[in-house]
């Protein structure tokens, strides 16, 4: 059975509540999202479309400003056609289908304050939909603006995290490790870190689950250059002592990790969270080495190799870390 | 009376003085602002009215601009017509009415740069009124611009608080408690709490008030995932022990809550306040469940349900306590 | 002479070095800012010119940006002008000035992308000439947006100060006073003061500026709500106890303010400083009140009079001291 | 060969691992940067971009946005040209040059949203097109918005550090000593430094680096309002003690010196970062007066001095050392 010896700490609370987990379901996701559904939210609700807006991948997030381009002009164009194409000055077109593109056309010129004037509106209906056209454009650009500022200049931490954690041999024994790096190029400054282990432990008869903090070789780096391995030395203290990879599992084990750091280009302070749960802990293994010196002592890292690991049969010396 | 047994963090200073509340007045409204006239402040005051552009509802937000955007076509319409529409090329209305529309359709093409030609200015005061007009519209369109993402990107917690505190079984005795769950989608970390108990109390026969901080049975939890109820247990040192519902009415209690959280999202701290007043607080009731897990172990929460709470008769247990 | 007693913290470094002051020489201005000049500074410095345009006033800011675009448009239509008029199609002007004309207003039209069309450019060189002005129109406005949104958004405390200091009735004895409001309607919470006393001290026969940091009777509070008057005590292990005013000035003392506090609307800390000389200290005065309840006991505070005082003959009780 | 002797702190982490350097090989360069080559980055990296956009230099930004304008614009010329210009309505020209000019000046006039009109598109293809271009367009300078807010806005210390270190008198014996002040106008206020050797030594008979936190006269001051010359005296415990020039080349040192500071204008946390290789230590050496006091008891300061030292043979007094 899992023995917890630091009762002081125990109490850390994640915010998740006692109740076991099962089934190796987690509480954190890989990306350091939490694992909830949440119903009974106000239906309209500003920020958060402007948050997902700031935070959905670039790809959706081009397709959708193009979509409502294009809705928000083929809006307008049906409102002109509807208004009458003789109050569009300049478009000479004969078929309805061609009136329509012109529409379209003096839409897109007008939402995007273009003008050319070969169209132009003429008639109270047409000139007041365009001067309404024309300042819901400069205001959606203005929003557009804002939008593509907000989502290059929120100061976020994009740490790359080994998939797995490995117990390898460390010092004279062995450690819980896993490996991380900073994928931009953004310094990081004045790092720490915290491991809590989620487990379920029996207690006066019922299972319940407990957040452990894991004492870590070291918690804090000043400047994350290279990469960075965290280690927990598997002392005669640790709760994980003599744990056997069938016991982790079985107390459907997950190590929740959060980093905090400075980004120096922005002047802000960046969080970082992810969890391994125990199906991701490699047993007998260790990192590959992804850092290496030239010849005039310049190092290298390869980050596309942070979660490469070998097995490791023999005790042998800890694999290369550094920091 | 009210005993208030540890002295000495009984100084806390909330900014109020120690003059004593009357009738069920409010120190701090129910959304953390706080109830204060304030006057003799300067007449013009540019960061006032950007705040206010930047704090007030997004309906007011609109009818404002829009407002303004129709106002100063007005304005300038009027500028061009008193000019003479002569200088106005392109427009060969007759009636004054439709002369005027033309010029308002050519401020509004101006203003917002749209400039489509078929009306356009000729001689020095049209041409100068235009070219000014234009600046200001870009100008304008910078500031809207500004506000937009003002708005947007202002980094607030959006916290709900249950509407009522209420006195339910906590333990083997019982516990004043409020529940908290976030609106938004953006991850809150590093939350901590404080709550202050405001009350009107007699010191050497005469009535003054007193802020004292009341001890939680946890001031801080790491991530606000699901809900979180604050407890304060009625314990021997409480400043609550025993007292009736109508002693908290009569020395006009007032709970005042003070919220710090680090909105993960936008990297920046944030804060929430709010209060309950003694009468605000729900005697022998307690929350109802507002969390439930599915078959899968995957927690879902109902935020419409925060304030939801019942009636409870007989000494229970605990109402479920998320975290 | 001045008797300093808590030498611990006499260290206190504002970087102004230990040479005494003369003449009533501030080394802080009332505003905060500090007295130095500086030279050598590179001459090109884009950030100081920013910068300058953020922090300069309104008014002077406006006037600003309007010369600079006139004179951009001067310069154009130079250009455009010395190009040749018969490649502005549409310009159907005889003398040179209206010529001149001409050029200025297709170069206002360019610029602010407005492009009625009457006039157009023609040949090689002025359609060049114009796709680069258009192109710097648009940057020089998303200049502007940038700087309109900074000169708003910036994060500052407009703190209100007493202008004199006060040495009025404090308890059993007296204490050094000021007052301070906040002329925003943000709401600044977790305000905390620190005040420097900088004096000029004999020590073994040389004269030389030492830093003392006062005591004060509460050097933080939680919200500031109304006004704030920070108190120094004259208690006995005061340096300013048994100070005339006179020797105030002889010894050239400065009273430096360090205010910090966290804004609530843009949830930044923001900081305020000021200083108070020897000359501006009023002995024997007392703060005028400004706080009052009205009838339902809602408080209301006047700004305009932060800096009141009224001479206090006799040992009077203190003045209203809020917070 | 190198002492260390306050152990306790000898740990410090810089996050450059223990692997001795060579060659009088830098960890950190003289702009605060790391010296890491790093691959294995994913190849499309938006953020990257924008951020290589925000720190390159003026003359490379204007350089490379001028160079994107008229690439854009090419290309969209040859889509027009190809299209056939028979599709844009007013180019009379007769040559193939012509016709690709009047398109290219088309793309400027559409991408500016200019749109004189005396170029107008026709046909499906030209007007999806241009609509296309303007949509682009507006983009396009929404993010140049962007760029040149966060350009600006950015909020960084610009320190000006001494090029050398000095070891000259102090006191009643000597210090290492460097000197920075403040190139920017902004008040920078509670400043804190901490100066790390970086040095090899010999332990159990294998080369190894370590980082040693070096004792400093003052770490901190209020504000930067002259020049801050840093010293590390050379007391008894210092690991420098008695150390010669060729010790500290032969040893590779490297002090690592790290800046903190609040910039008041921004209210924001900035960091600065510098190091002195042994080779940049100037012995027996002192730095030249930069800060002198007008009649009027104000401070000058020159910046342009900042890294002026001179020999000093004899032990003289220190270096008129401002805070």
């Amino acid at each position: 059975m899992i023995k917890i010896k630091h009762k002081s700490r125990i109490d850390e609370d994640m915010g998740f509540g006692k109740n076991p987990t099962q089934n190796n379901q987690r509480l954190l996701n890989k990306d350091g999202s939490s694992n909830i559904k949440r119903k009974g939210l106000p239906f309209f609700k500003p920020h958060e479309a402007y948050n997902s807006l700031i935070f959905m991948s670039w790809s959706r997030f081009w397709i959708t400003i193009s979509l409502a381009y294009v809705s928000i002009n083929l809006f307008f164009a049906m409102v002109y056609f509807g208004i009458g194409m003789q109050h569009l000055t300049g478009s000479v077109s004969h078929n309805s289908l061609d009136k329509f593109l012109d529409a379209f056309f003096f839409s897109a010129q007008t939402i995007a304050t273009v003008g050319y004037g070969h169209l132009s509106p003429s008639g109270f209906l047409t000139n007041i939909v365009a001067a309404f056209e024309s300042f819901l454009g400069l205001l959606t650009f203005a929003l557009a603006t804002g939008l593509l500022y907000g989502r290059f200049s929120r100061p976020t931490a994009k740490i790359i995290y080994s998939k797995n954690m490995v117990v390898a041999p460390y010092q004279n024994g062995k450690g819980y490790m896993f490996r991380l790096a900073n994928l931009r190029s953004n310094q990081l400054i004045e790092l720490s870190i915290e491991v809590l282990l989620s487990i379920n432990v029996m207690e006066s008869g019922k299972t319940t689950r407990r957040f452990v903090p894991l004492k870590l070789e070291r918690s804090s780096i000043n400047l994350l250059t290279l990469s960075w391995t965290v280690v927990h030395p598997l002392e005669e203290d640790s709760p994980l002592i003599n744990l056997t990879p069938e016991d982790l599992m079985g107390a459907d084990a997950e190590f929740i990790v959060m980093l905090k750091a400075f980004d120096d280009a922005f002047s802000q302070t960046v969080h970082s969270r992810t969890s391994y749960k125990a199906s991701e802990v490699m047993f007998d293994s260790k990192f590959a080495q992804i850092i290496k010196a030239d010849e005039n002592g310049i190092y290298e890292i390869d980050i596309s190799k942070v979660s490469e690991y070998e097995k490791s049969f023999e005790s042998e010396k800890p694999a290369f870390k550094q920091s």
